[in-house]
């Protein structure tokens, strides 16, 4: 024996693939699988195809839906004419949980990324610039992550918005609430003081 | 929109079931699945029931097999008088890649663990007994792994398996090739001291 049953090296093989997981937690995940109950397995395998074939990104701002539409942008109380802009559609589910904003959203599905061979040109904006081409939208409030990738992408979304007729924000960023300044890491401590606030 | 969709929730939940795999890595895994080609998902789903459903725990030694007996237990070249004793079926196609040894096995699938509330009596041991009890074994080689729960395991097996006519060894345990001592922790210094061998 060099190797574990056929199918069970595939199944260990395409679940290498997800990100995060080497070999060796794909092997683990697998042994696990092998000894779920039959009606658990078989509930996650219809999961996977379902979630896959039902989910779709929202054809107005890519959040992902069940619907050609999402449920915020198919919401008459949200205000569409401010748009957050944001990387990925979990970005929106985390701003959602603050429900404090009442815009809607607009998600990047990814970053400017040099190192991943990213550029502007494959940033999903189209839908984007057509609606601030149309004068559809007041306000962006640019959501990125501050990190390289985020905020070369918020430098770069600057460019391209400035030409409209929008005023342009940029997420706050700094010191998290509820962490003590001596745990915070230099880099953040630094842009924090570039970010300082008048009070007076 | 306080969750994602019901089916995309209902997704990571089941995978965050998986070891090692957080509500974060479960996340990630089923974006990652909305992403996929529409026959890789398919595939996907198809594997986890295939491997389900086909692979069984061989019916005398309990290694990963497509068959009622594996490949080894069936292969008329191994030695069958000679067991190595093993926690799981991955530890098999561990030391089946040293192409060394050729005995057969027998895996515990799973061993003594009190802080999971696992004890000797839950150790899956019925089917060696058995043919300790027939006076089909010669010798037996514990290769449990050397940590807390599987050198408890060993030392169970010890007692259980003396009163038989059988030879008992432990797999050899001490500092691994390729290492420099400056760099081994100090419990398998002590044990290889401990492990020490004369050479005259």
């Amino acid at each position: 024996m060099n190797s574990f049953p056929k199918e069970l090296e595939e199944l260990i093989k395409n679940l290498s693939e997800f990100p995060g997981i080497g070999r060796r937690s794909a092997e683990r995940i697998a042994f696990h699988i092998l000894k779920m109950e039959k009606n658990k397995v078989e509930k996650l395998s219809q999961l996977i195809t379902k979630v896959h074939k039902y989910i779709k990104p929202c054809k107005i701002c890519n959040n992902f839906s069940t619907q050609e539409i999402c449920s915020i942008c198919s919401d008459p109380k949200r205000n569409k004419e401010i748009v957050c802009i944001v990387e990925e559609p979990k970005d929106i589910l985390a701003i959602e949980k603050t429900s404090h904003y009442k815009g809607v959203y607009y998600a990047l599905l990814g970053s400017i990324s040099p190192l991943e061979g990213i550029g502007p040109e494959n940033l999903n904006i189209r839908k984007l610039i057509n609606r601030l081409e149309k004068g559809e939208i007041r306000e962006v409030i640019i959501s990125t992550d501050p990190d390289t990738e985020g905020e070369l992408t918020a430098q770069f979304l600057i460019e391209k918005i400035s030409p409209y007729k929008v005023k342009i924000y940029r997420i706050g960023i700094g010191i998290p609430l509820g962490t003590q300044i001596e745990y915070i890491d230099s880099a953040t401590l630094k842009r924090a003081f570039m970010e300082k606030k008048p009070l007076t």
